[in-house]
């Protein structure tokens, strides 16, 4: 889980109590990525993608996103973020994963590109991009055009899901916090982690960005065939919003817990697809927003 | 500062340790907002504006950016994303900004869309918001050119600026979060800040989106002609990013504090543009990233 291009040492000045003094500080490394999506029906004269190619691009692929995130698990980043889209289903329609190797590129400048190329005759839906917050013209934007839009995309049915206990949760952001060593370091990274009903960890990551955390995770689980998450429980290490649990409802997953609070339309969605969310995960205390029946304390009182 | 339609009340289940208690508690609001730009030349037949319109679309105006937010001051976001992006410099180029009037919507849809129109003759440069990262197609993808393509953004000179005392820094976060009436109801709200260099509040805003709650103080001092803020200390509640910095800097702030870290490429955009960045600006301590002459404990040090 090491990420060894994820800090820089930069000179600092600390001051306490007024008095300064000079310091090596370990930074978090913030770098765009690129992601790229090709596939052989994107090739020039076969029909292209409905996306925009810029100059120099390798020939049938074409930029999908640029995301500023921490290096390190980009290909997991690419396809959980593919995933949560909507655009990429599994492990099966990709033919190769990995930084780019455009040919037109020196190699310094691929490591910020990650390129999926997907089988033959994978046709991905790539109007989910800009249909987030539509259903139809008619709509208008607002949250609960969000959640419609959400229900017209093919995701996995949130089913019963495991029923875990109070005492395991009170133990989850002491596990998260003890494997999060880029945290530890830099004191600035967000995390997202994997664990099992027992509460086992089983992939924690970190990055600049909240949800690029959580997009490795689901990355990681897309890469290894672990798709649909629906025995575990996703853990964020700061609020939880709309996009932490679009990416969590499109993975499967049937428990989503965050240390801090959720928005309303986190809450919205979880309670609309049958998702149990717990906020304010601190010491002995928790709060409950969703789906009751999984909480052990809970599950007989509803 | 006041936002009426900022929270909502939810019912959920607290337990602690182990014993649960049925309690109503508050959200804070996500909901979409669409920003539209329009200007007169934007009209049919009179050369459109390079971006995508969509059915049902108000004539002459087009979608430029949606973003989640916590509805209030949704003007100020409008016109302090724009800013920040280097598509509107002043008041002065907005003949209206507000929520929609676009009378193809019911009114209840226009809430969460707001249209700023731009005075006759004025044509703003939209490439901004397609040119993030890149410079020239050869350059690649990487924190370096998305600073190169900054350099070749009008931008106000960061000037010498004050010169602020350490105790004055100490202050702040307290003042923050005293002003914070979101997050002390929700738990769960970011906020920006602008202060003299005396630590006098001028603006603070909350928004479940860090990023929204700059550009709501940078669209404040904008609507009310005090760009740029020559002389002012910005606050963050949470980390420093590249994208806070970028806002920062194109509203000419010189001195920017955060309560928690910065990532490596806020700080190197902070150095390169002679932003002074403090740090995990907590109890009687705090980091300085770059800029020092401006905090009076190492201004003699320099």
């Amino acid at each position: 889980m090491a990420q060894p291009n994820a800090t820089r040492e930069a000179q600092v000045w600390v001051l306490e109590q007024g008095r300064p003094e000079p310091r090596l500080d370990a930074l978090a490394i913030e770098e765009p990525l690129e992601i790229r999506l090709g596939a052989a029906w994107a090739a020039p004269g076969r029909g292209a993608l409905p996306i925009l190619a810029r100059r120099g691009q390798h020939v049938g692929q074409r930029t999908v996103a640029i995301t500023m995130r921490t290096p390190g698990n980009d290909s997991e980043l690419a396809a959980g973020f593919l995933h949560g889209e909507g655009i990429l289903q599994s492990a099966d329609e990709i033919e190769r994963i990995g930084p780019s190797d455009d040919p037109t590129l020196e190699e310094t400048k691929r490591e910020n590109i990650v390129a999926v190329d997907l089988r033959a005759g994978v046709r991905p839906d790539l109007g989910g991009l800009e249909r987030h917050f539509y259903t139809t013209s008619a709509c208008g934007v607002c949250g609960k055009a969000s959640l419609e839009a959400l229900r017209l995309r093919r995701h996995p049915q949130i089913g019963k899901g495991p029923v875990i206990q109070a005492a395991m949760l009170h133990d989850l952001p002491a596990r998260l916090r003890a494997h999060q060593e880029l945290f530890t370091t830099t004191g600035g990274l967000h995390a997202a982690a994997l664990f099992d009903p027992e509460g086992r960890l089983l992939c924690l990551r970190e990055d600049v960005g909240r949800h690029n955390a959580v997009d490795k995770v689901v990355g990681w689980a897309l890469l290894a065939r672990h798709l649909p998450l629906k025995d575990r429980v996703l853990m964020v290490s700061g609020r939880s919003s709309f996009e932490i649990l679009q990416k969590c409802l499109m993975a499967g997953v049937p428990i989503v817990c965050a240390v801090s609070a959720p928005s309303s339309l986190a809450v919205a969605l979880a309670r609309d697809f049958g998702i149990t969310l717990v906020g304010f995960l601190r010491g002995e205390r928790f709060n409950v927003y969703s789906g009751p029946e999984r909480i052990g304390a809970l599950a007989s009182q509803k």
